[in-house]
Formats: C-alpha cells, structure tokens, sequence
C-alpha cells in the first residue's frame, strides 16, 4: 500500500515509517522540523542522538533499498499539503503532525492558542486536501486516550448505547480532556468525524495510551535510523522520562500521589497497532475509533517496574513525589476497553520489565548526555497558568501498590 | 452591574446593549465590524438600513444618557483583549463575537480554517484574558442549539446522568453538530467547561435557538437605533429570510422537504435571557447550559406562520421546496429541554405570528431595498464543498403540516 505519514521526522513517524516500509509498504510523509525546534525551546534534547533529515534519508535508502518520498513543509500551508497529497495518492495517510504535549499546550496564551491553530486548523487542512485530492484514502488520525478524562464510568471505543428518558440512541461517548492539547485532539475527533459524514471520507480514530520505548528491532543498531527518546517535562512522557532519571541517579518524579491510571503501550505495539489499522482499513464514509494501548497501569506502579528492571541491571533506582503541577484527579475509576485492535490481530507485549531494561541499557550509553540536562528534570508548567518548580513532599520510599 | 458584549454592533450584540443599559446596566464593548463585511462579501447587505458606529454611538448616548464604552478590535489580537477588560473590570462578559453562518463555514477550504481561527481562538483569548486580569466575572457565552445535532433522545441542557455497564455518571451530552461553523462552537463549549474546571472562572453556556426578528422595545422610532437584519444565504436565519422574501413577493425558500425541527425565539426573547444570564450568575467556578428558545417548530410550519402573518396585512405568500444544500436530517425526532431559564424566569413570547407580522410591516418599509438583492436568495453554497444554486422541486403549495 501507498501510504503518506504527516509528522515523518518524530517519535513515532520516523519509526513508522521504517516499521511500514520492512512490511513491503511504499512509504512517504511531510515534517517541518517543529519537534526538534519545541525540546530546545524547553531547554533539552532528545536522549538518544538523532541525525539529521538528510543523514536519515540516506541511511533509509541504504538498509531499505528505496527511497522515502519525503517533503519538508507545513500541514498549515494548504496548497503545499494538497499537492503533495495529490501527487503521492496515498492508500493511506497516518497524521502524527500534531504538538503533542499537554504542558506545552498550557504554559500560556500564546502557546495554548498556537497548539489550537497548529493541532486543529493543520487536521481540518488535512480533511480538505483529502477531500479534494484524493477522497478514497483512509485516515489514520492519531488521538489520545487523553481525550475521554477520567469519567467514573467503563471507557468504549469511541461510541456507546445510552437509554435516556426511555430512548435508546448510539451516541459518541462524551470527551472530558485534561489540557489545551488535549482538547485540540477532541475538536479534531468532532472534525473528523463530520468529514465522514458529509463527504465520504473513511478514518480510524486512533485512541492512543502513553508510548515508551528507545527502539523498534528494524532499526538495528545504525544510529541515524533511530527515533528521538525526550525526558523533558512536555516532550517526555512518564516512562521514557522514568528511565532517563534512572540512569543518572535522579529520583524518578512522582506528579501527586501517583495514582493517577493510564492506558501505556511500548514503542514496538505501538508500529504494530498503527499497521493492523493501516491494513484494515474502513469502509468509505466509515469514522470508527480503536483504543490503542497494552494496559493500564498507575503511575507508581510503573514506577516500581522501572526500579525492578533497573535492579536487574545493577542500578539502584529511587523514586519521589513532587507537588502536582498539573489539575488532575490523582485517585479514579479506569477502565477502558481495547478490544477492536485485538479483534484485527493485535498481540500485547505483556513483558514490561523487559521493554524497560532494554530501555535502560540504550540509555546507559547516553548517560553523559542526559546528566546535561539534570536540572530540567522537575517540571515547572502548572496548569494554573503560572511556572513554579514543583517541590520533593512525601515518601522517597512509598508503599509498594 | 458592569456588562461587557464582545460582538458589540452585531444584530444581537447592538439590541443587548440597548436592552441592558435601559434596565439600569452600565455596558461597554468591542467589535471589529466583521459582520458588515461578511454580508458585503455575499453580495448582500441588511435589510434594515443601520448607521455606521459613530453614529450609532452618538444615538446612543443622546437615547440613553450615557456613552457606550466602545473599543473597535479583534479578539484575536490577545493584548488589546486583555487590555481593554482589564480597564473596564466588567461583572460579566456576554460572548457574541463569533461568525455565526453554517453555510459561510462551508464554503471552502479557507472560510472553514478561518471560522476555526477567529472563533476558536478568538474564545480561547477570552478565556485567557478573564484568568488574566477578570477572573471573577461571568462569561454568558453564545454557543447554539446546533451543537447538540438531532440524536434520537431528549436533549438535556449540557448534562446528562447515564448508566453504562452499571454504573452511573453525569457526562457532557454528546455533541453532533452539523457544519464547521456549529463544530467551532463545540470546540469552544469544550474549551470553557475546561477553563471553569482549572481555573475556577464561571460560565453559563448558552445553547441558542434560531433568532428572528427586526426589532425590540427599547429602539424606539431612532433607525440610528436599530439592528441589522440580514437575509442572505449565509447570514439570513429561516425566519429573517421568509419575512424578506415575502415582502418582495419571492417564494419562501424551504430546503428540501422542511421537516426540519429547531428551537426558535424571537429578539426580545433572547434579549430576555440573555439578561437573565447576566443577573443570575453562576458560582465561581460552575460551567451551566441554558438551551435558549422559545418552542420548536419545523421549517414548513414556520413559513406557513409567515404566510399566515402576510395574509394577515393583505400579503399573498407563496412556499416553494427547493433541492437541500445542505446534509442534514430532513425528518427527525427532537425533544430539547429548556427548564433553566423558565425557572429564572424566562417568560415565552407564545404570539409568534404577532412578532411576524410586526416584522413583515418593517420590512414592507424596506421593499425596493430587498429588491436589489432578489437574485441572492435562493443558495447555492453545498455541503459537499460544491457551488450550485438550488432548483426548485416539488409543489409551491405544500399540505399544511
């Protein structure tokens, strides 16, 4: 199959398309670089080095014998995105072009209205152009399990069945987001879903958990076909974070009481989902939702597997509470399903500890590089609207849960 | 009580500044004149001629004895926004400064990404701007019974409590609103119900029906007073559009079948509420929904209340179907709740062939007016992205319903 990725450069994009590409797939994609220019702007860097986009190109030409058809620009610049799109006819496009981070989306008016314009407005584009160019692709949209909140209710893949006064009516589940980027992925879900209905067009609205992982085993060990790995307080989600605090001694930062539940899922499930959704794809018209992750875990239990699979290696890992800087419930009902992946073949790594130890060991290697940045690790970004670094309260040493 | 209204020279917007400064309010505001262009750039203009704002200014202060603390700028332009409320430290802000057209949303591309920016974003800066420097005044906001779509149960007023899989919760109704205009409005109800959550601003959502009508009390025989009205495709609501067209003798322009069944309520009604709105604020903290309107009715039964109004005054009203611009339900179930307000108080104008009639004799004023502009009245923006102008279909003298 032909298909386009928006966001090719990222976490997820730049291993996708490798992932793809080794299935047989013909791959290209657009990036503006926004994802390298957003972990500086925080004062960081991605853990493990990347290379720049030519050197990645080159070195996708040399392990996979093709080129990537690849194009640098801006999913804001219409004319740009719709005839790259009408030139490519892609079977299927995966939209990773999104900022992707709730922190980032609420450090302060300017970003929080950035984010909506960036996030929003570059999808809704994205809906045009197909519309216009090539109507019979299938829309992989990357959402967030984010979007649903913590509602005290079982969590369905996008839709359920509500009786109310007496009726019966499948309706979309409601969305209770917990920041500004998450927020844009819910407007861009109401977006979407209304594209299918008035013109046609077929999506797979993907529900994503948190990603982990340094790795996808196609990369091997070339360095420039690596993906990015980020441990700052926006870019770096929990366990990737985790592990980055691990090797260099740093207490692992607990927001709150760490009982905050979330879907997870390692880099390599993630490859895996994407492409059961790419090689199933809808029919015409069809909007439909996956809640894509492995399990749910809470924070400080994900905690506690770091500390394991760094004790198996030899390291020593402490774990803390920091003051919450985000508004957030800390204790909740989580039960999401995750069934419709599974239907179509989705087989979970239940094997965490493993993920995290290999994790730990490419980590390791960058053990120098990360130390540089030992002073970003407590994060700053409060939801309040202010920046206050959070404090060290409670235990260092909390109950096993 | 100190009232700010963002969209200030709008039809609602300009009537609201006269009603509220009669009951004793002191009122300011801010508009960037949108609406003026938008109309021009249909080829259309108000059907009431109305003065520009200097003019309306100084018929303002000589009818009520005090300036209008006017601002013209956009909301976009976050420092004038914060910068001016942070002057006026108003009690509560009444939202109206949004483009308002489904149709105008729907016409390409570029209207749809720039109704996303200016009303999302420009919300967004409210939102931002009362944190800043307002964060206990009340925001009445103006979203639209559109939000809501036409599900196949009763429509609660934002909230309903549901029981899935055993357990209960109160869950945000989902929202399935029907073009890119009623979509900006769902991004933003998302948006402020998030805010009030994190930041403890207050807010009372209001989700409007259709408004109609050409003026209120409070205007008096001043046309320097008076509101716009307009009748084009894109900002001339069903009621609005039927009385203009019955005044120069052009069919009233039914879209398909004319089952459709909305919320309407005329001027002085929505005035009424909104007023209430403003002098019943919510706690600190609390997002609420009031569903506006004053009863529902479906397209034909409004154009044969027209027909009965024009009869009524010697004016021989004809009804023609014409071929659906838009995707939408012809046909439906709907049942909203609209409990809020009568139990603060709204008190229904129940005569609406009254308030027809009292619209169809300030039209006839404006007859050789409305004239020029007979060759827009039948649509032509599609919801498949297309041009094309309707055809009339089926019978001009439909069975009364």
């Amino acid at each position: 199959m032909k298909v386009f990725i928006a966001g090719i450069d990222g976490y997820l994009g730049w291993a996708l398309a490798q992932y793809l590409t080794a299935r047989g797939h013909h791959v290209g994609g657009v990036d503006k670089g926004l994802r390298r220019e957003w972990v500086a702007e925080m004062g960081s860097d991605s853990a493990l080095p990347i290379a720049d986009m030519p050197t990645r190109l080159a070195a996708f030409r040399e392990k996979y014998g093709r080129a990537l058809d690849y194009h640098e620009g801006d999913l804001l610049d219409y004319a740009f995105l719709r005839d790259v799109l009408a030139d490519f006819q892609p079977d299927a496009i995966v939209h990773l072009a999104e900022m992707p981070s709730a922190p980032y989306s609420m450090i302060d008016q300017a970003h929080s209205v950035w984010t909506h314009t960036n996030n929003v407005n570059g999808s809704l584009n994205m809906l045009w152009a197909m519309r216009e160019v090539c109507p019979d692709a299938h829309l992989v949209k990357l959402g967030t399990m984010g979007e649903y909140g913590t509602p005290n209710v079982d969590i369905p893949e996008g839709f359920f069945e509500v009786e109310f006064r007496g009726r019966k009516e499948v309706l979309p589940f409601p969305r209770q987001p917990g920041s500004f980027y998450h927020l844009t992925k819910v407007h861009d879900t109401h977006n979407t879903m209304f594209a299918c209905r008035i013109w046609g067009l077929r999506s797979t609205d993907i529900m994503q958990g948190v990603v982990f992982g340094t790795r996808i085993d196609e990369m091997g060990d070339d360095v420039r076909l690596r993906s990015r790995l980020d441990f700052d307080q926006c870019f770096g989600t929990a366990v990737n974070r985790f592990c980055c605090q691990a090797v260099i001694g740093h207490p692992l930062t607990l927001y709150g009481t760490g009982g905050q539940t979330r879907g997870f899922l390692p880099l390599r499930d993630s490859m895996q989902c994407l492409t059961i959704a790419v090689e199933n794809p809808p029919k015409p018209g069809e909007y439909r939702v996956f809640n894509q992750f492995e399990e749910c875990y809470n924070i400080e239990e994900l905690a506690h597997k770091v500390r394991e699979a760094g004790a198996s290696i030899g390291l020593n890992v402490e774990i803390a509470h920091y003051d919450n800087p985000r508004k957030e419930k800390e204790s909740h009902y989580y039960n999401p399903d995750r069934e419709n992946l599974i239907k179509l073949g989705y087989k979970p790594t239940h094997d965490v500890v493993a993920e995290m130890r290999i994790m730990l060991q490419d980590l390791l290697e960058q053990r120098d590089r990360i130390q540089q940045y030992a002073h970003i690790l407590v994060p700053d970004i409060r939801w309040d609207g202010t920046r206050r670094r959070s404090e060290m309260i409670g235990s260092l040493e909390p109950a096993k849960s």
